[in-house]
């Protein structure tokens, strides 16, 4: 069974199929949030704070770290929110840029094994991306495009995904350290965009036997009551093989959905969790921020 | 691609891979409804006329009706809800019993092409059922255990659905009008019932190409917020191959979660109905009782 570990100084993570699923919260990136784009540019980083600190009380067992903003000095502004972050709150992080000299800089000051988001199947992204996935020892986001664009041939896109993994183990990269992005469109543009991404998550699973990761939220784009289809969304995606996304922990739909489909996948074991959060609704239903946590131990995730 | 049609004597409904997932309503079944069971046996039948209505109203394509209570008659009571509701909505109806004369008294009364409710893989059971519906031309729902049980294995199971489909052919009924139902246990019972039902069905779907039902609510059974868990179920197994399921239309969080899979199985084409009932929350989401219907055409469904 394929497990891929990640960790801060003081917690592991495994992203698994006999796992709970893994939320990566999305909420640190500056792309569409004007106004964080521009605090983070000015060095401001409060909103970076509380988005922190609020995805990891809300039950983010991960998050991802961006700072795509234009005209700035992505590399610098990135090592930076990694660095600010995990003085933070104890989940391990997800560096994420397009630009590799970025990923460079938050891998440099990231302590622990980091996810590195992401690496395309492209030929000269790959020469970049993977030797500095291995030297640090990282897990990576494998997204499944090439040369030639995002195929709507799910068939495809798994191809994409196989030469990366096995590019990857030229690098010394183990496919427990590939997680694979379908890639998934927005279903009111492209009615078969569902089927597509079902149709690779199981195959992923039961062919390449690799973890599986989305940005969840894309899918509902321009539709009204977008938590609803991203929380079906998110439970079809599971049943198809999906074991962790990068969504919104603080949407309470959307956290339940997942919740409940730990339960039906038999990664709630005996419904513990399930059962715990409606006997007190209140209750905190992730990991603490740094200095109000519980526990620290590695493995407590 | 599988079509599985059943029609009342005004309207026809289609189960298949490429159509809007069908509500089967639950809620006229006596079974564990004290009041119910001891209202039908003294010939008060208002709570069956309202049950029917309301389900219909609110989005079921097609009603269960079941009569199975101790020491009634039940060929004679099964028969005569029959007629009554097909005198009330015009959506057709699956005939629910376990005992073959009642399916027959069933059978005999009801105008158009009926569900079955059901057959097992048991010889004695198929040698009498499978004549009945192949003489009155109906569909059949072929629930997957034998005289062995019900097993754990998803391929045991899977088995005997394929040992139904065949045995059905030798009567003439072709596997369009086989409906398997994969058996859903308690998943607070039995953490590994949810993968063992999303394995049958993408095998019922991919191998052997039938059209697939379920009781759904029965997933649940004594957990916290059932209708979450039932919820994420209907989700993950639409992912899986379900095409319908008997289940209740009364509760807003499944007939949701129900419309949203079917945008993202792209059989809601370009979101239309999930659009429209997002824009007037009021509007009635399904058909109307007779006399209040607003079309009443084959091919409504």
């Amino acid at each position: 069974m394929t497990r891929t570990f990640v960790s801060s100084p003081t917690r592991e993570v495994i992203i698994g199929f006999d796992q709970p699923f893994v939320i990566i919260g999305e909420r640190i990136n500056p792309t569409g949030r004007k106004a964080l784009a521009a605090e983070m540019k000015a060095g401001d980083f409060s909103r970076v704070e509380s988005d922190a600190v609020a995805q990891v009380e809300a039950g983010a067992q991960m998050l991802d770290v961006n700072a795509g903003i234009p005209l700035a000095d992505e590399p610098a502004i990135l090592a930076k929110t990694v660095q600010l972050v995990q003085g933070l709150v104890d989940v391990p992080l997800s560096i994420d840029s397009s630009i590799v000299d970025a990923l460079e800089a938050g891998l440099a000051v990231y302590q622990g094994k980091a996810l590195v988001n992401s690496v395309t199947g492209e030929d000269e992204q790959m020469e970049r991306v993977l030797p500095l996935v291995a030297k640090h020892g990282a897990a990576v986001v494998a997204i499944t495009n090439d040369e030639t664009g995002i195929s709507e041939n799910p068939d495809v896109r798994f191809e994409v995904a196989r030469k990366i993994v096995n590019r990857a183990a030229d690098h010394g990269i183990p496919k427990e350290d590939i997680v694979v992005d379908p890639l998934v469109m927005p279903i009111g543009a492209m009615g078969t965009a569902g089927r597509q991404v079902f149709r690779l998550l199981g195959r992923l699973r039961d062919e390449l036997g690799v973890n599986s990761t989305c940005g969840a939220s894309n899918v509902s784009f321009g539709l009204p009551n977008r938590q609803g289809i991203n929380a079906a969304f998110l439970n079809m995606a599971m049943a198809s093989g999906l074991t962790s996304a990068i969504t919104n922990p603080l949407e309470t739909e959307i956290r339940h959905a997942i919740m409940a489909g730990d339960v039906l996948t038999g990664n709630d074991a005996h419904a513990n969790r399930w059962i715990a959060l409606h006997r007190d609704p209140n209750a905190p239903e992730g990991g603490r921020a740094r200095g109000r946590r519980r526990r620290a131990a590695v493995g407590e995730g």
